[in-house]
Order: C-alpha cells, then structure tokens, then sequence
C-alpha cells in the first residue's frame, strides 16, 4: 500500500532521536533499480529550507537512489551550517548504501528555524540502512517516521493490470501544518518510464491533487514531492495511463491528508463550474477555499452563502454577479447574486460539505471547472497552531 | 469629534425597528452648505451591494447634500427589490429634507441577502429628519445607529489653525466585520475645497489608512468612505494641508478599528523596510498579516519568526533571502534568512506587537516602506464569526 508496494524498493522508518518524544523520525527509501529515474516537484516559496536547496540540485541529473526523510526539524532557515546537515546527510546515506551523494535526496519537516541533530541524524541513517526491507511493514514505517502532527500515517496504491504498480506516502495537510512544517511526499513505481515521462506525470498528478488542497494558503518552505522509478516490473507503461495512475495516487494521498488536517471538523469541496477560463476556475474556488469568514461558516454549520458570493467577488477573476449561482449541499440559495432558497433548508450538520460556484460564463463541453479541497477553521485550529514552537 | 465637528452639518441617529434588538440603526448627516463637494470610494468586490450601486452613480455629479445609513442589513445580494429599496430612501430622503435624490447617498451594513425592511426604514428616515441637530451628541448619534459588532463608537476630527475642520466617524474593522457586513464612514469638513481637491485627498488619506489595515483579507460587498464639504468655514485650504489632515483622521479612525476587531487579543503591526519598490512593501506586509499561521503563533504569544519569514517568502514581490531580517518586538531573532536571537529574549505578553522585516533591497532617503495593521486570530475571532446568520 505504500513506497514499498512497487518492485524494486527497500524501505525503512525508525527512531533517531530527533524528536524530544522518541517516536519515529527518520526514514530511507532506496530504489534496488534496475532503473533510476526520479522526478522532484519542490515548493515556490521564496525562503527555501536546506534539504530543498541540496534536493533540488541532485535531481537536475533526472536520477535518484536514496531518499532520506527526518521529523522533528524542518532544517530551514538555518544558513550554511543547515546546508552542511543536508550534505552530510546525503554523504552519510551514499557511503552505507554504495552509491553517490548525488543520488540522495534530502527531505525534512518540523519547526523552522533550529539545526537537526546532527550526529543523531547520521547515526540515525546508518541505523535504518540496518532496517532495510521490502516488506508491507518497511513501507508502513516510512509513513510513521515522516508524521508531525498527523494522526494517522497516510498511504496509497494502484496497480495497473499491465503488470506495475505505484505507490506513496505523505504527510502533512497541505501548508495547514504547524510552522509551515509542510508536506513531503515519496511516491515509488516499478514501471518503465523515461525521464520526461516521469517528469511531466508528476507535474500534472501534483496540479490536480496536492495543488487542489488548500487549508490556509500558507505556502511552506520545505515542500517537496519525489517520484522513483525502479523498472523492476520491466513493463513500459503507457504514459497517459501511467500519468493516469499517479494523479489517482496523488489524489488518493491529498484527500487522506484534508480528512486529518489539523483541526478539521468539516471537509470541505469548493466546486466553480462555468468560468471564463480554468485559471479563473482555480482562481475563484481557492479564494472561496481561503476566506476565514467562509470558512468559521462552515465550522459553525451555517450556510453563510453571502460570504461565499462575496468571496467569489473579490477573487481576481472574471465575474459577472447577474450570472452567479451558489448551491451549498445540494441546496440552490443564491441566483444571479440574488437571495434564492431557504437556508433552513440546507443541512451542514454532517463531515463533508459541497460548495458549488456557477460563474455562468463558459458550459457544456467547453465549461471551465476546478475544484480546490480545504477544512474548516475551527477552535482546534486556534488551539494546536496558537503554541507549537514555545 | 465626530460628523457634527465640522460647521455646516447636522445628524441624527435613531432606532428605526431594523434592527431586532431594538437598538439605533439609522443614521443622517446632512450637509447644509453653502457648499456641497463630494468624493466616494466604494468596495471593489465584483459584487456590489445594492447601496453601493446607488451612491456610487449619484457621487458621478461630484456633490451631496444627504447620507442615509442603516445597520441591520446590508442590502447586499438583493437584485432588484434591493436595489428599489435604495433608490426608495433616497426618494424619501430627498422629500422630507427638500433636495433631489440624485443628491442623497445610502450606505448599509449587516447581513448578506437579505431584503431591508422598507416600510421601517422609509418610516426612520422621516423621523431621523425630525431628530436632526448641529450637536456633538447628534455626531455620537450616527456613530452609534451605524455599529453591528463594533463594542465602541468610532470618531475622530482634527481642526487646523487656519480655521477648518475634518471629522468623521466609521463601523467595523475592516472587513473582519461578520458577513463581510463592512466598513462604513462618513467624513465631514467646512473647509473650501474643489472636487478635484476633495477626490484627490480622499483617495490619498484612504490609501494611507483603511486600505493599510487587513484583518483577515475578506472584501466587504458594502465598503464606502464618503467625504461631504459645506465650505461653511470660509476658509480655502490648502490642498496638501487638507490631505494631511483628512489623512490624520482616517488613520485615527482606522486605528480605533483594529483596537475593536472581531476576537481581538493582539493589536499587530507589520512594519517592511528596504522593499524593491512600495508596492513590494505592501505586498508582503499584507501577506504576513493575511497569514493563519502568523495570526495564531501572536495569539500564543509565540514569536514563531520562521511562520513570518516563510510567509514572507511566498509574497508575490522581490525577495533575497540571504537579506531577510525578522525582528519582533525589538528582537532581531532572523539575520539573512538565518535563526539569530533567541525566542526567549521576546516578550509578547503585551496587547501590542510590532513585526520588522528588512527586505535589504532599497535604504536610506530612496528605501520602500510600509505598514499594515492586523490583529491575531483567536477562539474569539472563531467563536464570533461561526454563528452569525443563522
């Protein structure tokens, strides 16, 4: 069900010591080959943490062996001397593993703004070399050691009846983690696939899932999701399928981490149907998606579709009021930006919520639609990111 | 202090049965001349409340005489019968106070999507018209029939020694306000001024005051700002002196705004320095007070600079992180992107707190500056905001 579902791969999650609580905090995933291709997508913020920057140069080759990934420190905003724990870390993995500190990729996640550990961290690579399986269990234990505040390991795969598989774990809810402890994903395969395939697979699972979750907006310095490809099945993979495949994964992950997002007492699905274009569709739901007010609504259970109009308003889209419909659960309140049903009549007592935003300016088959997945901002909220790093 | 400060002005403000507390929801100010200069600005939200639609039309003649403003609804999301209402206040208006429609504006703040009560609200203007007056107590009048949430009444006027006069009075804080039900404000002044003059100034002080405080982001349907001038002083002023000022005045009362914030425990300045250009400082000062994540570590009293320097670094404007300086309350805790300080040595214990980023891009005579105020996100703001129409 996991990194280890695919042929090909060896995994590992265990203790290092980082983190004050003993838990699980460091994990490797190693890719047994035949092959080596591997693809990054990496945060845009500005202020990138150290295992982002060492990261992102070692997969300009398109080729990756190792994968390590700590909790407990997100290893940003911590200058030279954080770079060379990345380094070290890649080094330390290579000479265990046998292979160059050019095929290791680095990925952390916690509080910004403290060095790792870093003898722990070392000893703590060399311990979990020890560990390596290709069991269901490694692959369980990589999703445990890369958990923050999660609170439950989340993993997904798919197999293709051509005879490969994909697989993955994350953690993390978006940028709702605390301190922007961010997301990091490793998604395995053991299909044949060419670098510019696997690149261009993973660009456009992550823009229709992980890219589609939105819980605060907040863009994280430590971001990053890496795919590797073994080839162990020896099936090439058609690439629409295989892309097919990954963005199911991908979304399969996206959704695990909005139902454990911090705080979550609703999930909740903006749906904008109908825009001028599908940027504006992203547009318009991700604005929605982030309006605290929208969003304190539907924690108190109150279809508020006033706020979701004036959200949908102020969006930097193209927006014709007369045409702007809003349906919460099914529920038609709002017709052309004008009072429409009752909102006694819409129920938001349940999980899950539905807002639907017609724009009125594109249909049929050449309709414009997105969809952005978000939580409500609720007291735990306040609660579990008001004291993280004090 | 307040409307009434200025010569040439009278008000009123009554309960005229909007509201379902009993509590006073209407107000006018009348502008009694000689002179009759107006200036507006209005929400850009693409969705526009029936009143705004209305005033923004009659404030193209550049004149007013009347301001009709009621709490209790905001008139927004109306369609037409909302639009009736509008026009139908200002046709009573108009009659009991001998002037034309076209010279009276009407300005609404409350709940999305619902209609007014029109017979309640025609029947108020007629006795708001009898309760009119030139007194202070009729200026505390209108700054109190215009509060929703606001806990305090908002005024402010400054004289100059030339021998005129700014005042003016506002409601909400920013658009924090529930429902997006707004910021209203009405200034007054009886110094001689030309529309050009009045709209320019107008235009300035706002830039430099309302739209420098974000609470939460959200864009009001309702947001107006009117400026009346009677011209009764006789007194010219001079055009910089008078955008002084009005400016002084807006800020006062934009401060009184954030100090009664929905859920306020924090009152929170983000001050950035050395921008690659001004609008570059608003920018990413505005996204570090629109972030969750910043907004609850202060509500922890937390000084959580990685949340302010990430936050920072997914600002859309220029950013070198090797020049990103942090420093909350006085303490330099981020030195070029790098932990400096220790946590330990700031003390958020207080109500205030002043959040420095240095963008090391532009100094001295020639250096981009600006500021934002905000205020943290806490149970309260929650609690408020998730039960308000229902």
């Amino acid at each position: 069900m996991s990194v280890t579902a695919a042929a090909g791969f060896r995994a590992a999650g265990i203790a290092a010591g980082i983190k004050k609580s003993g838990n699980a905090d460091l994990a490797l995933v190693v890719n047994e080959g035949p092959r080596n291709e591997a693809a990054g997508v990496f945060t845009r913020n500005k202020v990138k943490a150290a295992p982002v920057l060492w990261s992102r140069q070692v997969l300009t080759t398109g080729a990756l062996r190792v994968v390590v990934l700590n909790s407990g420190g997100a290893n940003a905003c911590t200058g030279p001397e954080g770079f060379q724990t990345a380094h070290a870390t890649a080094e330390k993995a290579a000479e265990v593993l046998g292979c160059g500190a050019v095929e290791v990729a680095v990925c952390s996640t916690g509080l910004i703004g403290e060095q790792l550990p870093r003898p722990a961290l070392l000893a703590g690579v060399e311990k979990a070399a020890g560990a390596l399986a290709g069991t269901p269990e490694a692959g369980d234990a990589v999703a445990g050691a890369i958990m923050t505040t999660d609170t439950v390991p989340k993993q997904a795969a798919v197999t293709d009846p051509a005879g490969w598989t994909v697989g993955g774990t994350t953690k993390g809810a978006g940028m709702i983690a605390p301190s922007m402890a961010t997301m990091l994903s490793v998604l395995t395969t053991d299909a044949v696939v060419s670098r510019p395939v696997l690149d261009a697979a993973l660009r456009e699972a992550v823009k229709y899932s992980f890219d589609r979750l939105d819980v605060d907006g907040s863009m994280s310095t430590n971001d990053t999701v890496l795919v590797l490809s073994s080839g162990a099945s020896g099936v090439e993979a058609d690439p629409a399928v295989f892309t097919a495949a990954l963005t199911r994964v991908c979304r399969d992950l996206a959704e695990q981490m909005q139902a454990d997002a911090e705080g979550v007492s609703k999930r909740i699905t903006v749906r904008v149907t109908g825009a001028a274009s599908e940027d504006d569709a992203v547009t318009v739901a991700r604005t929605i998606a982030r309006d605290a007010l929208v969003k304190t609504a539907m924690f108190g259970s109150d279809p508020n579709w006033g706020r979701v109009a004036a959200a949908a308003g102020y969006a930097d889209a193209e927006l014709d009021p007369e045409r702007l419909d809003v349906t919460i659960n099914g529920v038609l309140l709002c017709k052309g930006a004008v009072v429409a049903g009752d909102r006694a009549d819409c129920d938001l007592s349940g999980r899950d919520v539905l807002i639907e935003v017609e724009l009125g300016l594109s249909g049929g088959a050449e309709g414009h639609v997105a969809e952005i997945r978000t939580t409500d901002l609720s007291h735990a909220y306040v609660e579990e990111n008001s004291a993280y790093s004090s």
